[in-house]
């Protein structure tokens, strides 16, 4: 196991400390043949990049990615994609105070149990900037789905509160607002509310939404590895995400199965549901319909307002963190959920591609 | 993957469909020198059991296990532990019928879409049945943290829309209803509302939470195979789960860092949290507090009322489920929610014995 | 891992005592639609039986099989396949002795030394017993290759140092001999000298060929899951091999780069090679010739010849082994040989069709 | 599985080509608090450098490692550790003629065979800088061993026909000449003899040996996971390997049982064998005796002396391969056989942590 290996089939292997020389990521796994450029991966990278709005870090982390295997001519060969991004602001003066005590909400203390230390410099291996490996390595993942159809959206839902409303739903939105929200009111009313919590020195989180579409009917292994449970780890490795739920979600736990069940119908010969309260996975497949969940992120843990915590020595102490934090990590998370789905689904296309033996055969005698 | 296997350590393979000769597992990685019968094992698959009250499906299914390997005078050798359950009461002629058509909420059509074909008897292997297998292996691991001093306690809070009142919370009471619920008040309420659904041939959901004590700070592995995440993978492989949250789950949305982070403090020269919003995880690692999650759980999609579906000659059809079902899942849902903890938290466990060297030192020398 | 789990994809878990209730084997990852029945695979177990001739022991063992799941109208569901040979002769009295000392060229010292205890009647898990889970799950595997054209055939190519000779190779002879042996001549003399050696109380190895037939160039992963990396591995993994090598194997050691290459040359317009120095494996890779390798089998260790060892008290003792032990293992391990062959090669297939995006891109579309 | 990544609990991704960017590894699973600096690893990539005798390609390579994550003050902090290498006499030009036709004897055929097309310029992945991450991986195990008492020694023990002899078997002697020979007179005898050869425009084998020492009885897991399965996995991933053999090897085909078991005996209160026949593995568990195995090794392919072979047109052609190379692989195999088996040892030392519940009760504690 050993934690930063993520996929089977579709196997990636993350590293890298928040302000050790660099982070990354190797991809084993990957077929030959699909196009890439470091642009392809740039692309997504850049979508997650802080200091883009007042309401995330004004660090400025200039991400660049370098492909260091796995390519030739243009296309991946079949061999393990090497991607690396250097780390270039490191002020870890910075950190030296945090070296002493546990912050609250954060892994400081945990990794000091587990390792019997920790590299306290801005978070280390626990720093938001570990989820650059991810969003690199899913950047390839969905090259691959997009050659087959299939395309992957995520949004804010809703932040401190504040919802998108299903009338006022336009995804072209999501881009003109520094909150990747696809309703441009619940953004401005977004902006207005966080502004304030910003200057009490604190934070907020919210819920990301996303929608898989195009996938075949049948991706997905029965009992352990179905898709939504593959789903549910892929969001719960995001370090914020506190909740997880598929189509209508924890609603279920008060619905009627009369109500909640999905009418199966023929339309235009092929078999549709009527309604989507499974979320597009009936036992743990995928059901031709789309795919839809949601991921509760909780508010950023670093926030200047006074905190009570212990320090090193066993003394309970007063903390204020410092420092250029995200006061809300939603807009950015939209970008890792987006890409540990993409992972999530090439993982389990591929494993599907063993569930019949006439295909087998067809594909063999290819 | 293929699907039927889960854990890394501690390691199980289920297999088994309703009505085919039997269920069962086989657990590879379970260590050696664990006090085992097959009275331990029993324990546990008697409380999933059908048939126990009115508002479990009436079938009587005498599940009595059977340990084929690993055991030797009365101990666990280290050698894979082999567990079969025989089915006795096959009725296939009951199932000829949905051969035909795709139930809706059922995993049908998504197996026909993915293997070409299914075994239709009584849900074959997406059959509530297969959950023998989680149960038999986690009654394994339930007898391992057992020695090591963790507790796993799962309950229904929620059944129909009808919660547990924190005041009334009385963990004795679990046994005492038929809905493994802690509370004598609000059970009473869900046996009068459940049976009206239930004669007008419909099915209720609910969410069972559940209370994982004493595992030590550090347990869960940073990146991908946190705690959490483990976690939400497992509960969302049971086959009803459309929900899964930690500690304060989705209403971290609308909160404050200022109050979701849980201050640190010293107690009898320990640190421990004031508070547990993080549910007893941060940063996918145990943090000495309570692991507290929830799962919601579907009405059981099998409903005597009327429903619209399509049958595999592509007709639009009217049908109603007959047959012995349960009309809510959550009461024995329970019992597997607690097993799939217990694999998690064993294989997390092992997982992190080699996470120090000096303790990999001392125990080379041990 | 936990040591009882082989293959990625066909993903098989054996497990069983020699003198538990019986011995088996689950298969996860076993493609839907394979025609299967108890006979495909009683056929194999027959060939790997005890007491069939005076040269292996004339223990009966009446090894039937069954098939417990993953079997739906004659064929293969896509589900787990968990099957069942319960053991039959358990005369546990005859082992009261050997619990008390270390056997020379067993197990018994290293269990007791990994597990503080082990089940000591007739071996437990390390005897040759638990070779009926492979052979088993290989007769599985054997059914999907044979669909595909693949032929997997291995046979005994020395006894005691007796070979057979290249000029007088016939494979029909394998049946026809208590040795599977492809050369009469050399089964006679097999016999003669092995009556000898049986007389004396002591036992005797030789050496496994195995051959395997039209896979497609390509098959096996570059660097660490190399196909002739997995057939070792799988080969080693079965109790009394103590060489493997591929095509010239260990002559490589003494010949030149020149005499050494196979040289490639067009023959009705397709590649071929002119020699087969490489085993039909080139970079990890099928190059599409015969994949040649051999295994080198240990004589027995249970022996009626008087042997010096220690019992669990530390005193030096002296043993006659007693029991109905093989004298030789080789011709029953050439069915083990094939069936480890056999799930080696299927896995490695079915991770092959990830290889290329464009056919993943056809197959998806089918 | 993908190829590129090996061990379970202490696992590796390698990355990179022979003309790329880099060559690198991903160690995920080294324990924290392991003191690691560049410097540990610079040693083994030293032995393993190329251009170090007249025996050896000409080329330089100046092979330096870089830490990119995973250490902190010094010690490793229990996260990923990557390690890259930077390519640099990369002279792309050179290769150009090779990509039009099949190297006999390389992996050209069979890479285009998979993959659709090749990255040909110097071998791509199957070039032996592939290598270099294996020996910087294997670099942090050793100092994982070397913590707990264990040590590994490669040699080759033959080259090109000519042997060593047991009489003057010195390590020291390894260092001093051009092969990593422990008997000085033989370095003598394969110098005049090789030279002959290389001048010849062809290339020699050879045979190494490996000792493995003081690793605890109980290491390795029965049935598939074997020690020794293991160890020919690692070792057959090699490239040019096409044997292995543990203890007397291919020599027991010919043995009998009673020569060939090793009798045990009490020495000094402890349990030792007479012989080491089996070479310190029994039932796939370390026995505490010297592991001892050898591998085979092919002459390097890339010959001067005319070859015949096929083009990407479908001709035959003739080559002659020009270019720096190894006229035998050997000397530097012997670097990259540790570095493997270090990792093996490692990784099962790891999995055996977990064998037996009153240990693991033990540690639980500490």
């Amino acid at each position: 196991m050993a934690g930063s290996t993520f996929g089977n089939r579709f196997k990636i292997m993350t590293w890298g400390e928040s302000h050790g020389a660099g982070v990354g990521v190797v991809v084993d796994g990957c077929p030959a043949g699909v196009p890439l450029s470091e642009a392809d991966i740039q692309k997504q990278l850049n979508r997650r990049k802080p200091g883009q709005s007042q309401f995330t870090t004004p660090r400025k982390e200039d991400d660049e990615v370098e492909i260091l295997s796995g390519i030739f001519e243009g296309k991946t060969t079949g061999t393990p994609i090497s991607l690396v991004v250097r780390n270039k602001t490191q002020r870890s003066a910075d950190y030296s105070e945090i070296a002493s005590y546990y912050r609250p909400g954060h892994a400081d203390y945990t990794f000091d149990m587990k390792y019997g230390f920790r590299d306290y410099r801005g978070g280390g291996r626990s720093s938001g900037r570990e989820t650059i490996g991810r969003v690199a390595a899913g950047a390839i993942a969905m090259k691959i789905l997009e050659q087959l159809g299939i395309s992957i959206t995520a949004y804010a839902k809703e932040i401190g509160g504040i919802a998108i409303s299903p009338e006022r739903f336009n995804l072209q939105e999501c881009a003109k607002n520094p909150f990747n929200m696809p309703d441009a009111q619940a953004a401005q009313a977004v902006a207005e509310d966080a502004k304030e919590k910003i200057e009490a020195g604190d934070s907020i989180g919210g819920i990301i939404e996303c929608v898989i579409q195009n996938v075949k009917p049948g991706v997905g292994e029965p009992v352990f590895d179905k898709l939504d449970a593959n789903l549910a780890k892929a969001m719960f490795s995001i370090g914020a995400v506190k909740g997880f739920e598929l189509g209508d979600g924890f609603a279920v736990a008060k619905a009627l199965g009369s109500d909640n069940n999905d009418a199966f119908k023929m339309q235009n010969g092929k078999v549709v549901k009527e309604t989507n309260h499974a979320g597009g996975i009936l036992g743990g497949m995928s059901d031709g319909s789309d795919i839809v969940f949601r991921a509760a992120i909780k508010p950023t843990p670093s926030i200047r307002a006074t905190q009570q915590t212990v320090n090193k020595s066993g003394d309970n102490i007063e903390v204020s963190i410092k420092g250029r934090h995200d006061p809300m990590i939603v807009p950015r998370a939209v970008v890792v959920v987006e890409a540990m789905a993409a992972l999530t689904v090439v993982d389990l296309l591929f494993e599907n591609m063993t569930a019949r033996i006439d295909k087998i055969e067809e594909f063999y005698k290819m």
